[in-house]
């Protein structure tokens, strides 16, 4: 091993940054750098991305890790670089995927979480963000439909953990026993998802050892909704085969095609059932802040757990994912969870122990990720943020009024999408779905785009695929 | 449902900051509110804590989120209220977590993060940071001692999580049918750990449907070893009863004692026995950055993955877990975990695919973790966290030296702790463990801490006990 080249001889050699001087001028210097960052991301002139491929980009700068240090204006320069390259997400004119945009207030809350470093594992370590995340959680069930916000919930790394929560939690409700003795305890259990589901259903059911045979798609319809005759067929099917349904996730807003399943009609059938509902509004779940387009998750109110990421549609900075459960058993989360690790949750603690949030998770350090958005609500209100959310969907049906009747849009979506990324003038994602060969997916989330962007991209399109 | 009060009339209300400059003015006064928190939180004369009690915290502020938007200055507000009440875990007393300190030039960093606020999963949004993550994956596996940094890792949301992978793709390894046909197609499989591991390993079993009870807890030594002529009798005797041992979880700094199994014995009995052997190096990982200590850790180059949190011991800011693995079988965590999402992980991209890393990942967007820890490296260079290692492992040498003779530590520490939240002069944990009744858990990992903390801390603790 060739770690060390060099002896250490002195911790002069150290930076010695400790909120003296040299720190503080150090971070304005950061500051300025990001500053002019944001104000280029903003600026509609300015490319959404300096696209290099990855052999190329590895040598255009010196990335390496070395044995000694470099000096703070070094520092300086790496960041620059490192932005230099960056995808300006917060681009007006980057569509490309689910988080885009760049909210203030929630890039300002951030910095104040970096700065507070702490883990939201007991209140101990965090109390003010553990009673934000107690307060938002509370209202985001309100909102769901819960009588008085009861229930319970915690926020996650992301949808995929989120999605995996819920599973957990059917699977423990029906099957305590699972938890000590594992599934070969239980009988085959079986989940139920539309076909146009996210595979983060698959990729939980994979591996909490269910496996992603047992995860049976239901098919969707021409617009991408679940089909709730087919839930119902297959349901009654692989109860005669012996299997035990013990989960549906039924989807509010889809990936590709942003379809919302028919929730009502499968909550009918999984109560029939007895089955466990989830409803994955990962993307989709932002809707409920508006009152024009709430309708679409008619019946949420009736599901036992939903997940809902506000670093999507709702533009809160990544990562903001939560799981929120309508617990009629008291205590499920935490019982499913929890390992009483008496080093961390102690049970003699002077406060109120109901705060200690830990014990219910799947992980034990736990990020920080309430702090944005509850600042974020805060400054826009919830009216704010139902403004933001209407307008992407207005943007969305100009766009798709724009094109329906436009000609041209054929096949040639990932030679488009190359050319697109090395001229950097804008961002879009493309896929196939099912028989359909790829088509660009538009997602409009940035709360900086406007109809003159979405004109701008139609154009860019149709420039970048003439002499195709 | 009652959530919206009042009909919202025009855009104008959203503060509009898009890079304009209020934007800038803005995020300039949250800075200098964060750079004077910054100030404070390294002045020993301050408190480390201002304790409230939940009910009481929840009363002091308004914490509540309404449907109306709230004025940049209610935001300033806001912010300040937060910090606070906040617990400063950059105080040089602040003894009371593994994760504790703030490094600067990785404070900076994670504001640059939140300011490109994008997505992991493919090189596509996020070519810098993906790059980073693999130069720096490629250095701790060196470091590790795998020949020439080969193998396979991911950055994960903390080290349950990490751990969590080990046991999946361990699993997989032996049983690649497991992913599609669940549990019920394999046998009985056993994992074992010593009884003084971390909780995680078992709440993963819990997950994964292998079962706590799967979980065989291995003796430790007075020292708190794992004991590794228990864990050869303990998978003959599984053996025996036709169970499957498949994974063995060697901890390398048990949480409490931060004691050290011995890997070269634990990896004989492994390799005899044909078992993946994981090492739970979340809190001792880091000791492989020194010289001096790394020793602790021989034979965790024979393991077939490891755990090793940079937001422990090398102080960066939280979350900052890596899960490295030595990979024979080409691809694994790929083929573990992919589920071909096809909108995401295009196979008809213009750029090398092996850079998405999306589809080996359980998480589908996953949060940028590497830059704070990339650039922290760059800072320090190698030599830098080696002598902040070691001079964590210095001062714990002090502090035992100092009380092992001392004369008064008794049975009241939860007492003292409250006393100690109260005044809020310093902060340190305390915890049961076997037969041992409350005691107080000291851990070393602030950089910012001194031989005079130290000499403080024992004095706190004497002074607040004097009239109990």
């Amino acid at each position: 091993m060739t770690l060390h080249s060099s002896v250490y001889s002195s911790s002069d050699l150290l930076p010695a940054l400790d909120g003296d001087l040299k720190t503080l001028n150090f971070l304005q210097e950061v500051v300025d750098i990001l500053l002019a960052y944001i104000v280029e991301s903003f600026d509609r002139s300015t490319k959404v991305i300096d696209f290099h491929y990855p052999n190329e980009l590895l040598q255009r700068n010196n990335w390496e890790l070395s044995d000694e240090p470099e000096t703070l204006d070094d520092i300086l320069i790496s960041c620059r670089a490192t932005l230099k390259y960056a995808i300006k997400t917060a681009h007006p004119r980057y569509f490309n995927q689910l988080s885009t945009g760049l909210d203030m207030v929630g890039l300002a809350a951030d910095w104040l979480t970096s700065t507070a470093n702490t883990n939201m594992f007991t209140y101990e370590v965090a109390p003010v963000f553990v009673l934000l995340e107690y307060v938002t959680l509370k209202k985001m069930r309100e909102i769901i439909g819960w009588e008085n916000g009861r229930g319970d919930g915690i926020f996650s790394p992301g949808g995929a953990i989120s999605n995996m929560y819920a599973m957990l939690l059917a699977r423990y409700k029906m099957f305590p026993e699972v938890k000590e003795k594992g599934m070969s305890s239980v009988p085959k259990l079986v989940a139920f998802t539309s076909e146009h589901s996210h595979f983060s259903i698959k990729k939980g059911a994979a591996a909490l050892g269910i496996g992603t045979e047992s995860v049976i798609c239901i098919k969707a319809d021409e617009r991408g909704k679940m089909i709730p005759s087919d839930l119902e067929r297959r349901i009654v099917e692989a109860k005669q085969k012996g299997y035990v349904p013990f989960f549906v996730s039924a989807t509010a807003g889809t990936t590709v095609y942003g379809a919302f399943d028919p929730l009502i009609a499968i909550s009918d059938i999984c109560k029939k059932y007895g089955i466990w509902m989830h409803v994955d509004g990962a993307w989709g779940g932002s809707l409920l802040m508006s009152r024009k387009h709430r309708w679409k998750l008619n019946g949420v109110e009736r599901a036992n757990s939903m997940t809902w990421n506000p670093h999507k549609m709702m533009a809160v900075p990544l990562q903001c994912s939560a799981l929120l459960v309508r617990e009629e058993v008291s205590g499920l989360m935490q019982s499913c969870n929890q390992m009483h690790a008496c080093y961390l949750f102690q049970q003699d603690k002077h406060y109120d122990l109901s705060y200690d949030t830990g014990d219910k998770a799947l992980q034990c350090g736990r990020h920080v990720d309430i702090f944005k958005l509850w600042l974020m609500w805060r400054a826009k209100g919830t009216i704010g943020f139902e403004a933001q959310i209407d307008k992407c969907l207005e943007l969305s049906e100009y766009l798709y009024n724009k094109i329906k009747d436009r000609e041209g849009y054929e096949m040639v979506a990932p030679t488009i999408k190359a050319r697109m990324m090395e001229y950097g003038t804008t961002m879009v994602s493309y896929q196939p779905q099912g028989d359909k060969v790829n088509f660009f997916r538009m997602v409009i989330s940035n709360p900086a785009a406007t109809f003159e962007d979405i004109d701008f991209l139609i154009e860019e399109i149709e420039r970048l695929g003439q002499d195709l």
